[in-house]
């Protein structure tokens, strides 16, 4: 979706809307921590989000692989900054075949910065100039396809441009971007308010109609803003510079200053009517969720949660609505493996269930984290009680993340926590789990979703591996009560079910004003086998993280090869203990006495 | 699906079944009320019903319009009969070729009975001379379509036949008949049940080992009796004689005693492990009723409300299971005017909506009832008070039908029936209504449906019609509650709504092991629309039955003309109440004064 319907939808509502602005980081585990940010974000419900180009183009496939990802994976609606600096017009041509191949209809059209280790700026050969004849060109190539937002240089920007000192001449190159096919301005950041609003002001005069996004940088730490401002030739007022000389040593409070500010900002153009602003987020998340904190704002619900897992924007996914569980904490992944389907399943799996799941060799299974990480979270452990405590200590947010699960515990799963953790101590190792949720409000903070006045409800779910001889224990428990469904396969494929046929189990699922009942997320046997494979690899790949022969390869690679996988969903949804009595957690009493040296263990 | 196919199952599962015969009335007021009679005993569970080819096939083109309706309309599994008697093979064509097209997958070959005015049975023209030739020439002809049953004369009964005294010869015509093809054998009606399992031990013995259903007639009165033994040449054991003499008079004893006699006779047999029975019905419901309470029998709850609606049997619909709510008191008009239809609604209205319902003049709106007994039961209405208190009347149960709604309000709508009746002294003509539901267990008496262990829900449901005016203020009252939709039209199709897209919103759902979420009863403007056309020419049909200028045809008329039809769904089913604030229930005087007059009204 373009990105200025957006805006002017928000504009009818009257609402106030943000959007956040990310770069591509430098490492590789800088990028995979950018997208636990973005997920996590997303709940601060941006309008949309823009990645910039990097300076020089050097980072340019990245940033076509962020805004892929953003746009897909995480859904988030996603900009696309774009520079002269360069980029051919073969480069150019490349990189809005990917956005759009991603379904990303937003370009952030500028000149860029002059190219590294040079001081004023010059075009490529077979490049562009001006951002001006950069936005003629997507308007040319791709007619009303790209919403195309400019900031080019300072010429947005209410203190004029660097290389232009002729206030009046910026304004006028700002229009001519305008004409040329840009129907959103976003300035670059500034501290002088009543400039800002005074620069709007001009704009209009000389019918620059568009909405403008003012650019908001919470400040950081007083050395980082010293570099940002004089590398983009800034104002700063100067009793800005004077606050903060009394706390620059102290960082926490120069982060406080910035948010305060910030928010002074705001209050300040929403008194004049400017309901819209753009964060810089400088990758960073504390100050900009304190921001919208502390003015009151939380996103519209609509925007914020319409599914229980994110909606992929990506163009061919439109019409997605239900995915299985299994990949809950693997989106990516999941995206990944279903990226040649030609049909998505659209309100229910069954009538648009796609053949085949890519292969796993397609893409590669592996740990999040680097090597080092990996052993310092997980150590090296030697009998089934090390790794069982693992698991136990990762539920309990005693430890950051396991090869299934790379990030903490969802805040839904906080009511079960204590019992997840403690069937982990008795060998039920769990990587997925829901409670469930018998028809709450859709507005409600930890399970709603969807649209206004609607009722949301879960089956309770767990997923976990097992050793063989404990499954046939548990088997034989839970096949007395009828409303306990379950698949169980090991590594070989051998699976164990009690369902009877192969449609879909909506876990999930939501009753709303006016609508069929959604059900976006399900338990289903094709895509449990499809699952199970991903799953079992990742015992082999933590394994590798050890000498090929050492005790805790083995271990690991003894799990891999003989235990089983196994999910069990509680039918009956108005029960929410039910699927625990299975475990006997009350009468077991190696449960204290783990859970006693668990702690000890933390507390290490 | 077959019937044998059925027993199969039944058997396999140990539990007992019935099934059910029914004739071809004589009058089209018969017909009508079969249809009711069958709609209700579809309750009582028979795996199956059949329905009897007449005495010399004059009754032929009704017998196929039954099978077809019970099949497609009522979603009955069907036993076609099929006679030898005055039939050629074009017309045994004919008869199997409608049979098959309306997804009837069962018949009962019998040679049949002799032609009217003759004594000895004479096969016609290019017909067939034995049932055995009739099986031969329909598996020739279908292959393993028809599950074919055999009950000729007395062949298939312990008493030997009646041309034919020898009980040997006729057992082994009887095994002809099934090595011609036979899968299943019904008997006719006995009295002498050793006899009965003394023929069942004799085909065993001689290899006939497909399942023999006995025929239980419950009798219902003495004469009635008399005629039938006469009539079919069979044996009554004098002990049954010499009880009926005593009672033979009150008829009331001698159903009774009718009930009783069966009663046994199926205890006995279970002693002897035979569990399924087949109840000559003679078109009648107490005694069959009686009968399976006796027994405590109620059928298997997946046969008896798979859906909230009666699914259709018909070979093209084995996929619908979602219909609009509006037709509820009309299955019959919704089965034709979709007739034509490709797809159906398959778990999801949106995804396989048809592009158009058929129109009305392909089939005609009726009033249920004969002119006369309309004028019995409506009178003649000269004010809108007078039909406001018939519509009240109705909801109490106080009057049998009315042009939308030719049955008795569903046992479901009780605990409104007060409420419905109070809203139509103020002027809200219902026409259509279901409480709201928030998960009851789907074994539930009065609103399960749909397979063990599952729960079901519903929005509460009102449709009426309403004066413009009075719309208004209705209209104004409902948009202060986000969670009331509602499509109001009149009969120039002028649409009022406050839904923003044209998706279905279901309005009974239910929730069960292992499964998508069931959606089955949808409310829609599409088929909003086309159900309108209908509801409002059942006005200009019930103005009919007056003189053209009468006060009533005028009052009736002028609804039609000017009123709206509205439905409201109140979408929050959590707040059972909700729907009801908007009619003033508690505080208008008015509704006292009406409500006496209508009980004594009723009084009279």
């Amino acid at each position: 979706m373009k990105v200025i319907d957006k805006i002017r939808k928000a504009e009818e509502e009257g609402r106030v809307y943000w959007s956040f602005e990310y770069f591509p980081p430098k490492t590789q585990q800088g990028v995979v921590n950018l997208y636990d940010r973005m997920e996590r974000m997303y709940r601060l419900g941006p309008e949309f989000i823009d990645v910039t180009w990097g300076a020089g183009g050097l980072s340019a496939d990245l940033t076509s692989e962020i805004v892929s990802t953003a746009q897909s994976v995480y859904g988030l609606e996603t900009m696309m900054h774009l520079t002269c600096t360069n980029m051919p017009k073969e480069k150019i041509d490349t990189a809005l075949k990917l956005a759009k191949e991603c379904g990303c209809q937003n370009i952030l059209a500028l000149r860029g910065d002059p190219p590294r280790g040079k001081d004023t700026w010059e075009s490529c050969e077979g490049g562009f100039q001006y951002a001006e004849d950069l936005v003629k060109y997507i308007r040319e190539q791709y007619g009303d396809y790209f919403g195309i937002a400019v900031a080019v240089g300072f010429a947005g920007h209410p203190e004029g441009h660097v290389d232009n000192p002729s206030k009046e001449d910026d304004l006028q190159h700002l229009k001519s971007k305008v004409d040329a096919g840009a129907d959103i301005i976003v300035t670059q950041l500034f501290f002088d308010i009543e400039m800002f609003l005074d620069f709007i002001k001009r704009c209009r005069a000389i019918g620059i109609t568009c909405p403008i996004l003012p650019g908001i940088l919470p400040i950081q730490n007083y050395n980082g803003l010293k570099r940002v401002i004089s590398f983009n030739n800034n104002y700063v007022p100067e009793h800005i510079w004077k606050d903060l000389e009394l706390i620059k040593d102290d960082d926490a409070a120069v982060k406080d200053y910035g948010i305060d500010l910030a928010v002074t900002f705001i209050k300040r153009m929403l008194e004049e009517g400017i309901r819209g602003f753009h964060i810089y987020t400088f990758n960073l998340e504390r100050s900009t969720r304190l921001i919208l904190e502390r003015l009151g704002y939380t996103a519209p619900s609509e925007n914020v949660k319409p599914l229980p897992w994110n909606p992929s924007l990506h163009a061919k996914r439109t019409k997605e609505n239900v995915r299985p569980i299994f990949w809950k904490n693997r989106t990516k992944s999941y995206i990944q493996r279903t990226e040649s389907w030609d049909e998505f399943p659209n309100g229910r799996w069954g009538d648009s269930r796609s053949p085949a799941f890519g292969e796993l060799d397609g893409y590669g299974v592996s740990l999040k984290y680097p090597t080092p990480e990996c052993l310092k979270m997980w150590g090296n452990p030697t009998c089934l009680d090390d790794i069982a405590m693992l698991f136990a200590r990762y539920c309990k947010g005693k430890l950051d993340a396991l090869p299934w699960c790379a990030q903490q515990l969802d805040r839904e799963t906080d009511i079960i926590r204590q019992r997840l953790s403690a069937i982990n101590l008795l060998g039920y190792l769990t990587i997925n789990s829901q409670p469930a949720v018998n028809g709450v409000k859709s507005s409600d903070l930890t399970y709603g979703w969807g649209p206004k006045n609607g009722y949301v409800f879960q089956k309770a779910y767990l997923e976990f591996f097992v050793a063989p001889e404990q499954l046939d224990d548990l088997i034989a428990k839970i096949s007395t009560n009828p409303e306990i469904t379950y698949f169980a396969v090991n590594s070989n494929g051998d699976l164990r079910t009690n369902t009877q046929s192969d449609t879909p189990n909506a876990v999930t699922w939501g009753v709303f004003p006016g609508k069929e009942i959604l059900q976006p997320t399900i338990v289903e046997s094709t895509a449990f086998m499809a699952w199970k494979d991903e799953a079992f690899e990742l015992w082999q790949e933590w394994a590798r993280i050890y000498e090929a022969n050492s005790e805790s390869a083995k271990l690991l690679t003894d799990i891999h090869d003989n235990w089983y996988l196994i999910n069990i969903v509680n039918n009956d949804f108005q029960d929410d203990a039910g699927i625990w009595r299975y475990f006997d957690l009350e009468i077991d009493g190696e449960i204290s006495r783990r859970l006693r040296r668990s702690s000890a263990d933390a507390a290490n």
